[in-house]
């Protein structure tokens, strides 16, 4: 009977996370300003419910009993039983006070960021940061002493890689982060040399009203197999998509000079929602269930924006459905479109960044951040490292500029370290992905190019959306496509779409 | 320090609290309809939480402790004390299966409702509504043998009424209630011969959009006080207010033919929302720092809508307002949109009804729903009862007409037996506060023509919004009008404004 306790309390955990997510949505997309005080305690008490559960002596034992037992149980129960220890491991080598001082912490440096950064104050933000450092590094640690053996992390750093991207270690993103850091400044120096060759595309000349761009929006997310009766559109100020599995909440942003940037971005977290929303409903409510790390997240938003999305044959599709909603603009040219959709150029926001250039922006974050992490490097140090390695990998200045700098990022004021490397581990994935799938559906070029988009779906759906966490990554992937992550996939696509 | 442990459980109660009005307001307004599944668990989850925390042996023990050393204690924390071992007790008076099964049903039956109300089946909906009839005697009988002495509950309606209306009883209701229904009938002839002998009011000519109606109603609410920085305004199928005192969440419907219609529900949900937002920030998160019961809430609604929003001196003050928004049209002059406001007819629905005849559709439920819990009467019995007490009342024929006879409300398939007399407790301790203000505020009458509110919320603040539930009923009465509730001034106002 342990599992079945193991289960049922996972489920009240699994309803807590709804809960969460749920105002977390509301607090993005509808709350009134001042109800933020109310809402930051009732996100942090049910935080607090949920924490205590975990570490509850009744978990601890109705967990040991059930490892015992195991024998019994089904193989997805098997799995679950996995997560749940996983979960239940991890929750409790963190000691409650530390949990609680990067609480409120990393909420004081992330409410001071959205100042600061406006400022351009790098000298206030920095001790701010520095907390914020100091007390991840005492999680990674108790994270590591506890947990490092049975999960093999090498340092303290792969302690928080496992967090957002589970089963991630340095020892695999080394190599492949240096592979693309030897290939990508030779790729884009040929894709500039290309495209100055030509001459540029031809940018949207009439603005077009938000209204029109939601509907549009709308359109296009239908093809993409959004089912509105389980899906919301809303507006909000830094999109993402939240909500439960059948209550998917996507977000975005409108910019009248820019239809195609907003629908990329539709694109983008129409892949997140389809992930969430296509899960196992066998397994609901239980770890096994829900989505894989970040990584195979961003994989799937990045397979819909990257591979499809910006892909020729999918936006000669669209173009008419484009035209329809945005007008005749030349800009709106399917070849057009598909040149601005794919063009390259270094800058200095990450989220603005195009294909070629995205992984060195990651790469930039990942090395500092994990130097951080380890104590080759402080805090202070961030400014005088970001604008060399900008210099290095882009050719471009930050000096003195923090706001599109070190500050730019919501990620380490909110206390996510470890969590960037996902981007790029996520584009990856996504190239190896597509690739497998147009092995296994020789046709789906010609299917995508009718938007006849079914069968993608259908082996997404089989390949990862069903699976949950029923593997870890490295089987998932030689399920999926025939063997573990290989960058040659990310790097051809590149290639073949840039050159 | 057992004190301190209720304070630290019952703020835990109250973020509990928090999810789950959000949790409800979302569903009403927000949720895609997939998400009902989901959402219907999450609700259930928290609920359970709350009741295990409620019903815990730990929080037993804190509040006899704390009972047994409660000298010490501030004059709030006094209040706060006997208004946590009154929830808790009332929360360990039902048993568990009991409280489950109740959800199950009303939830069921409610479901069921939405559909059979559309089709006037009764035959279909009657078994469904004995279920929740008999689970609700069978929880009031357990309340009342629980809590009755210390109650005083004379029988097991009363303690159904005492949920909804902390201190009412039948002993108070009944001879209020047999005096409205002595006068009303009386009152009810002489005003509707008073308008036959008058040409009818002019009716709104021209369809006005949502839109320019939403814009009128948050510019009205603007000068009613309410602060956008913490409540929203938005559209929902049934109106209702939601929320919490940081963040209140006001919802309503528009008709376009019907501009005045939906002005008076925005008036109405407005007095809500101050009287939410208006509690002691002192006492937050705490019960002595809730609202008192539905009476007391209904009493702030009806004071905005009845005794301000309808009074001519109001209505002329926000004329130009409404026809800025809604245009020219002959129905929006100052006189006859006082007329059309004030305009008394006998009709089926009772959330229609006019101030006069509002009551009698109150009295009826009541007398219903108390004989159906004492056992006077069976849920077979409602239809023909209802007919005879239409006909009886208002002279109308419901004969055949369950979907505008007792099939209109909510309030029985979702369980909310006890809650109709608090529109009408509501409305007569409305028309006593307001005849309390002029007295203290001589003036009021001629603020509100130039809607100077200022004064007047300010009075309603300090007498009853700043209360909480510091004190009784009684007491706040007694305190606010020098006496307890007297009928006397509901009749007084009708006879003013009608006759």
């Amino acid at each position: 009977m342990s599992y079945q306790l193991l289960e049922k309390t996972f489920y009240r955990l699994s309803q807590i996370d709804h809960a969460i997510s749920m105002l977390g949505w509301d607090q993005q997309v509808m709350m009134p300003p001042g109800g933020n005080g109310s809402r930051g305690r009732a996100l942090a008490e049910l935080q607090v419910m949920s924490t205590e559960i975990m570490q509850s002596q009744q978990l601890q034992e109705a967990m040991a009993d059930a490892e015992s037992q195991s024998g019994n149980l089904e193989d997805w129960q098997q799995a679950n039983l996995r997560e749940m220890v996983s979960d239940i491991r991890a929750a409790n080598a963190v000691p409650a006070d530390l949990v609680e001082a990067l609480a409120i912490t990393t909420n004081d440096c992330e409410h001071a960021w959205r100042s600061l950064r406006q400022e351009n104050n790098w000298q206030d933000f920095e001790p701010l940061l520095q907390k914020v450092f100091r007390l991840k590094r005492e999680k990674a640690q108790a994270l590591k002493s506890a947990l490092g053996d049975e999960k093999g992390y090498e340092n303290d750093y792969d302690a928080l890689l496992d967090l957002y991207d589970p089963g991630t270690r340095m020892q695999r993103i080394d190599p492949v982060f240096a592979q693309l850091k030897a290939e990508l400044p030779v790729l884009l120096q040929q894709v500039t040399q290309r495209q100055d060759s030509e001459p540029p595309p031809v940018q949207q000349g009439t603005a077009i009203a938000q209204d029109r761009q939601i509907e549009l929006a709308r359109e296009l997310m239908a093809i993409l197999g959004i089912d509105f009766n389980r899906c919301r559109l809303d507006v909000a100020a830094h999109p993402f998509s939240g909500g439960v599995s059948d209550d998917s909440r996507i977000t975005s942003r409108y910019d009248e000079a820019d239809v195609l940037g907003g629908l990329m971005a539709i694109i983008h977290e129409s892949g997140h929602s389809r992930y969430e929303t296509g899960l196992n409903r066998d397994w609901r409510f239980m770890p096994v269930g829900t989505s894989m790390g970040m990584g195979v997240h961003e994989s799937q938003s990045l397979f819909f924006e990257m591979q499809l999305g910006r892909s020729k044959p999918f936006i000669e599709a669209i173009a008419p459905l484009v035209r329809k909603h945005a007008g005749e603009d030349p800009a709106f040219d399917a070849e057009n479109m598909h040149r601005l959709c794919t063009h390259v150029e270094p800058g200095l926001i990450r989220v603005n960044a195009d294909e070629v250039t995205y992984p060195l922006h990651v790469i930039l974050r990942y090395e500092l951040e994990r130097d951080l992490i380890l104590g080759r490097a402080e805090v202070k140090d961030i400014p005088a490292r970001w604008d060399a390695t900008m210099q290095d990998y882009l050719d471009l200045d930050t000096t003195g500029n923090y706001r599109d700098g070190p500050m730019q990022d919501i990620h380490w004021p909110s206390g996510s370290i470890g969590y960037f490397p996902s981007y790029t581990l996520g584009a990856m994935t996504a190239a190896q992905l597509h690739h497998a799938m147009v092995q296994a559906i020789p046709d789906a070029p010609a299917m995508i190019s009718r938007l006849e988009l079914q069968p993608v779906f259908d082996w997404l759906s089989e390949s990862i959306w069903q699976k949950g966490r029923l593997l870890n990554y490295d089987e998932l992937m030689t399920e999926a496509t025939g063997e573990k992550l290989n960058p040659d996939h990310f790097l051809n696509h590149l290639r073949s779409r840039y050159l």
